[in-house]
C-alpha cells in the first residue's frame, strides 16, 4: 500500500442559507487500518447529491445530521485495497452511501440499508453507475416515479430538475411507460440533453416569465403526474395545474433547502382536493429491500437501448465543495460526480 | 294533493367571503307535474352541507357552481306524492342530493350517481339518516377514512370538526378500527359528545392558544391519520405533528372556503417528506360505486351498538339560509338539517 495520508472533509459550520467554502475544511489524517472482518476502500468516485444539504443544515430532516468536526456523509465508489473480510479481495469494487467525503475509508463488509457495503460488477457498467443510474438516484426514480408515481400510458408527466441524477431516469421511464413528458430545467444545454432523450417538451424555468401558463399551455390535459425535485416556484406553477386524479411524488426540495425560516407561499390544499389528487413524500431508502429489482431492471432498459445518462464529473477531492455549490445552484449538467485518486 | 305552492330558495348572488342572508331568494311557484316516468316528492328533511359554499361561490370547484337565479343545489329526503313510474307509488320515500331547496321536486328515478333517485327503507333506520349517516356524510367517512385513510389498529387518528356530520362517523369508525381518536371540534358541548361517543382526546380549538403544542401533547408518536374537514389552523397545526407514513385526508376546507383570494401560509412540503406522509384530496362522489357496500356495513355497525349519530334540526324551509350560515359558522352540532311540510 502506497499511499499514507488520507484526506476527508469536516463540516466546519452548520450553514445558514446558501453554503460557502467556509463551511467546509479539508483535514489530512493517516490512511485508517481495517481491522478484523472489515476491508479498507480506496475512493475512486465520490457522489454529490442534494439530500447532504439537509445533513449539514440545523432543521429535521429524515436522517441524522452531520456535527460541526465530523466528515460529511456521502456515498463513494472505490477499490479495496486490503481485506481482513473472507469474500472480499483487493481489486474487488465496493459501493455505499456510508462512505463519507474522504480518499480511503474502512467498511464492515455486510447490512442491506443504504449504508451496507455493495459488490459492484464492472462488468456490467462503468463503475461510476453505481452512484448514479445503477445507484442511489437511479432507484429514486425507478420507485418513486413507477411505485408513487403511478404512470399510466398516455398520462401527462412533469419532472423538475429533468437533466438531473433522478430527473434523466424519471423521465425515461415515463417514456418507457408510455407517457408524455414535460420537462422542466433551467438552461438550453439542459433541455438540449432532455430533448436527446426523447422528452417531448421543454420548459426553461429560467427564461419563462409565466411558468403556470407555459405548464398549461404543454399539458392542455393537466399534469397527472409530478415527479417534484425541487419545489419552490416550479411546484407551485405545475400545483396549478394538476389533472384529475394526479399524483404528486415530493423528491427532493433543492429550490427552498437552502431558504431560512418556514417556508410562506401559495398552499394548494384547495387544488389538491378538486383534482383528488395525491401529493407523497418520498425517501427512496423506504424502498431499499428492492435495491436489487431495481438495479436488474434499470440494467436491462440500458442494454435495450432505453436508458442513457449524463454525468458532471469534476476531478480531485479537493473539489467537494466546489462540485456541491454547482448542484446546489443548478450549474452541473447531469449527475454531480467527483473523481478522486 | 292539496299543495298547490311550492316554495323554493334561489341564489340572489354569489357571495364574496362569509355568505349572509342577501345571498338567497325565496320564490313561491306552483308545484310541478310530473311528466311521464316522473315522480313528484314532497320534501321532509333538506340537507344542509358544507360543500354548498362552494358551488354557491365563483371559483372552481369539483361540481358545476349554482347561477344566479338557479334554485340552490342540495339532497333531501321526502315522500312521493304523485308517481308516473311503475316502480314507484305515493307513499314511498326518496333520497336523492339531486332535490334542490325546495319543498317539492319532480325526479326521474334510475341513475346510479348521487343525483340519482333512492328508495330508502323507514324500516331501517329514520329517514333522515339517509342524508346523514346512512348517506353522503357516512360515505364520506367510510370511504375516505378506510379507503384512503387506512387506518390500522394502534394508529393515532385526528379528526377535525369531530362532532360534525362526518367527523362523528370517521372518529366511530376510526374507534372501531382499533385506533386512538383525537377530536378537534369548537366548543365543550362538542368535544363532550365526542366523549360520548368515545373518542380518546378532545381538543377544543377555539380554548386552545397553542393549537400545534396540543397535538404534540395528545399525539406523542404522532398522527397517522388525518382526516381534514376544515383547513385552516387546524390543518397547520396536525401537519406539524405528523408521524411516519401519516395519511392526510383532505376531505372539507370550510375554515377558508369563505375566505377571498388564494390561500397564503406555511406549506408543509418538508414536513410531508420527511414523514414520508401522503396527503389525498376526496371526494366520495367518486366512490359512489360502492354506495350499498357502505350502506350495509354503517347499517351493520349501528344495529351492534357501534355508531351513534346525533343530528342538528330547525324546522321550515324559510330556515334554510340560517342553517346554511350555522354550518359554515360551526354553530350546529351534528348533523344540520332542516325539517319541512
Amino acid at each position: 500500500m502506497t499511499d499514507t495520508v488520507n484526506r476527508r472533509w469536516l463540516l466546519a459550520k452548520h450553514p445558514e442559507g446558501m453554503p460557502d467554502a467556509s463551511c467546509f475544511t479539508l483535514e489530512t489524517t493517516p490512511v485508517p487500518v481495517p481491522g478484523p472482518g472489515e476491508i479498507l476502500v480506496k475512493a475512486r468516485y465520490l457522489s454529490v447529491d442534494p439530500y447532504m444539504r439537509g445533513r449539514i443544515g440545523r432543521s429535521k430532516s429524515y436522517a441524522k445530521g452531520v456535527e460541526i468536526g465530523e466528515v460529511i456523509r456521502g456515498g463513494a465508489v472505490g477499490e479495496v485495497v486490503a481485506s481482513n473480510h473472507p469474500a472480499w479481495a483487493p481489486g474487488d469494487i465496493a459501493e455505499t452511501m456510508g462512505f463519507g467525503w474522504q480518499e480511503f475509508a474502512v467498511l464492515a463488509p455486510g447490512g442491506s440499508g443504504p449504508d451496507g457495503v455493495r459488490k459492484v460488477d464492472p462488468a456490467l457498467a462503468p463503475i461510476e453507475s453505481s452512484l448514479s443510474w445503477l445507484g442511489m438516484p437511479g432507484l429514486t426514480a425507478y420507485f418513486g416515479l413507477l411505485d408513487v408515481g403511478r404512470p399510466r400510458p398516455g398520462d401527462t408527466v412533469v419532472v423538475s430538475a429533468a437533466s438531473g441524477a433522478v430527473g434523466q431516469i424519471v423521465g425515461q421511464l415515463a417514456k418507457a411507460a408510455g407517457c408524455r413528458v414535460v420537462a422542466i430545467a433551467g438552461s438550453p444545454e439542459k433541455l438540449a440533453w432532455c430533448e436527446e432523450l426523447g422528452f417531448d417538451v421543454g420548459i426553461d424555468h429560467r427564461a419563462t416569465a409565466d411558468l403556470c401558463a407555459a405548464l398549461r399551455e404543454a399539458c392542455p390535459n393537466g399534469v397527472d403526474v409530478f415527479f417534484d425535485n425541487t419545489g419552490g416556484p416550479i411546484h407551485d406553477a405545475v400545483m396549478k395545474n394538476l389533472a384529475l386524479h394526479a399524483r404528486v411524488v415530493i423528491c427532493g426540495r433543492i429550490a427552498v433547502s437552502s431558504q431560512p425560516g418556514p417556508d410562506i407561499g401559495q398552499r394548494f390544499n384547495g387544488h389538491v382536493l378538486v383534482a383528488r389528487a395525491t401529493v407523497s413524500g418520498f425517501l427512496v431508502f423506504d424502498w431499499w429491500h428492492r435495491h436489487a429489482e431495481a438495479v436488474t431492471r434499470l440494467a436491462a432498459l440500458q442494454k435495450a437501448g432505453k436508458l442513457r445518462f449524463r454525468e458532471d464529473v469534476l476531478d480531485g477531492i479537493e473539489r467537494m465543495p466546489e462540485a456541491f455549490l454547482r448542484l446546489l445552484t443548478g450549474a452541473n449538467l447531469g449527475k454531480q460526480l467527483v473523481r478522486v485518486g
